[in-house]
């Protein structure tokens, strides 16, 4: 017998590209801003409420995960049952990709922001139907009203601009496009406002949040989606019905409680934020774009005020000598002279603006 | 606008069924064999290396989950890129059909098995390929040579008769069909034997694996998968790169190493389930299937020693009255007459052959 997997893979598979996350740095010393993780602990109480689910992990979790959902739901004011929980806001989103779409069907989503959209797509068999930016990652409201896709991902505020739509640009969406349409809210938190009281009149909107930006809580994967209580039927068919696990229903759900922790910590973050906007703004001169999230993008000039992608690269390798890590794209035009940089606490972004002016006084021209 | 989910959900999942977990008490006071939890609590390590990871939940977690991976390659003396880890078992099988086959494509498996299997395999657009079983669960060996299914899942041991089949038997379905075919081994660790030495002479044999009922641990969802290196990057495009949490990642590390502590729990269970089971088919004279399982899959007589589905069903709601949950499958006649009955410690299986006796004595025929 010659068995060989080559011949046994479906093309879709074969001819995929696996998502590649941003690299995660084992050692102490390095200054990790690549991945957009919260530079604070969670909440002590995450740590307590673990530790206490952790002597009933011979049990299965609730499939329901009713504690977090209802929760969820008095906070939003919204019924529980609008609320499904996921490993994840990668796993919510996969949900959505899979019960909304057949193989074949277009798919759209913004263009370039969070890759991982385009590999749910394809994974799906589904295809790919970007919808470009205006040029400065203007909000492209037009190319919206001529697409006929049958599922819309737009990330709000998105990624990796940072920049945040308007409620009149949402809604002028939902108006323009009836297709079920996913709002990827990863990083509402550090923004001003959140489309979920929409969904009320848009039924086809749903609103994607994760925990792993607001929460610190990247390590313990916990998303949610809230949308109109017709579609959550559907949508808890194609879950699994054990997605979350005993402890990460535990851990979120007392993150989610301890607001006052939280509004400390995002307050301190936004305003690290703000200053470092200013500094590469208004001190170095360079492009920044403004920012509703926990990071910042910019596109660096050199000394001799060229921006560039390979400006960018050399910023880049410039800041990983000295072990500071943020994120390069090259794979769009939009992005490919800019860095996106995580907002850390205030002394590593102290750091970094040392590290960065002194680049700006010794970089030679790109070669 | 008149927006109207009903016509915008595919008929495939329009049609489809959610999948239905076992029942969960929350209340103390009920014996709960309903869902093949191990009836210990984990090893006490696993409490300790989740409580030392939740001081690290702020950054993502390892997406390759080297230790683990590296560690269970070492004790199946394979190579850790053999080694594949998901969000639970039920991951690890839904990557294998989305990696595996297209919409429409026939999947076999043993029919009656684990019901999420079709959940799985219809969720994805593919096609039921159900393969019966001879009566009285007798492998049904020839079957599978006329079968020209482009997936098979089989579980060894089976669920829910907790029968397992020999290597031959399995040898002999691997040499018949040239297709992925993944070993659901589930329950494989109360058994004589695994198949994972089968794959290097069978490039096209997977074994999938849980930490649910082996390690106690079916509340922190962690499962992996063994297979061949060439199969391996294509089943890595479709998982979630963040599928397995980083507490899960260091729980199921630490009880993986901990093999004294689960030899004696093993070693335990195995010694109740084997007394209860002499017991059943010895002393009640009941047909009990042989179990290499941590349940027992049995067919209670009534006085007038009747075998039918309302006997069994009269059994399983005294049972309940009795605060006992063991699981009642109505579904398929091979099985609707038994029931499938999860082995706890050994008092709570000293309690429910007492309640069994009460209810032999005092049954009134079936209804």
């Amino acid at each position: 017998m010659s068995f060989s997997w080559k011949t046994r893979i479906p093309e879709r598979v074969a001819n995929a590209q696996p998502y590649v996350p941003g690299e995660q740095k084992n050692e102490g010393d390095w200054i990790k801003l690549n991945t957009n993780e919260l530079p604070y602990p969670p909440s002590p109480r995450v740590a307590e409420a673990v530790a206490e689910a952790a002597g009933r992990l011979r049990l299965y979790p609730d499939p329901s995960g009713t504690p977090v959902r209802e929760a969820i739901a008095g906070r939003f004011e919204i019924r529980p049952e609008q609320v499904m929980l996921g490993n994840g806001c990668d796993d919510i989103l996969n949900v959505c990709v899979r019960t909304f779409t057949e193989a074949g069907d277009p798919v759209g989503y913004l263009d370039p922001s969070y890759s991982l959209y385009k590999n749910l797509i394809i994974n799906h068999g589904a295809r790919l139907a970007p919808i470009s930016y205006e040029p400065g990652f203007a909000f492209p409201i037009e190319r919206f009203a001529s697409t006929s896709v049958k599922m819309l991902i737009l990330t709000s505020p998105n990624a990796p601009s940072g920049v945040a739509f308007s409620r009149d640009q949402l809604a002028s969406v939902l108006e323009k496009t009836e297709c079920p349409t996913v709002i990827d809210e990863t990083y509402a938190d550090f923004s001003t406002w959140t489309a979920i009281d929409l969904i009320s009149k848009y039924p086809q909107l749903l609103v994607a949040r994760s925990f792993s930006k607001t929460y610190g809580l990247a390590g313990l994967r916990f998303g949610y989606l809230i949308g109109s209580p017709d579609v959550m039927p559907y949508l808890h068919r194609i879950r699994d019905v054990y997605n979350v696990d005993r402890l990460a229903q535990a851990g979120a759900l007392a993150a989610f409680l301890d607001t006052g922790y939280y509004k400390e910590k995002h307050t301190e973050l936004k305003n690290t934020r703000n200053r470092f906007s200013e500094i590469l703004e208004h001190e170095f001169g360079w492009t920044v774009f403004p920012s509703s999230t926990n990071f910042v993008f910019t596109i660096p000039k050199d000394k001799q005020g060229n921006e560039s992608p390979s400006v960018a690269r050399a910023l880049y390798t410039f800041l990983v000598e000295h072990r500071i890590l943020v994120r390069y794209f090259d794979n769009h035009p939009l992005v490919s002279s800019g860095l996106r940089i995580s907002i850390g606490t205030p002394p590593e972004i102290e750091k970094l603006t040392q590290i960065l002016i002194q680049w700006k006084r010794q970089d030679k021209p790109a070669s």
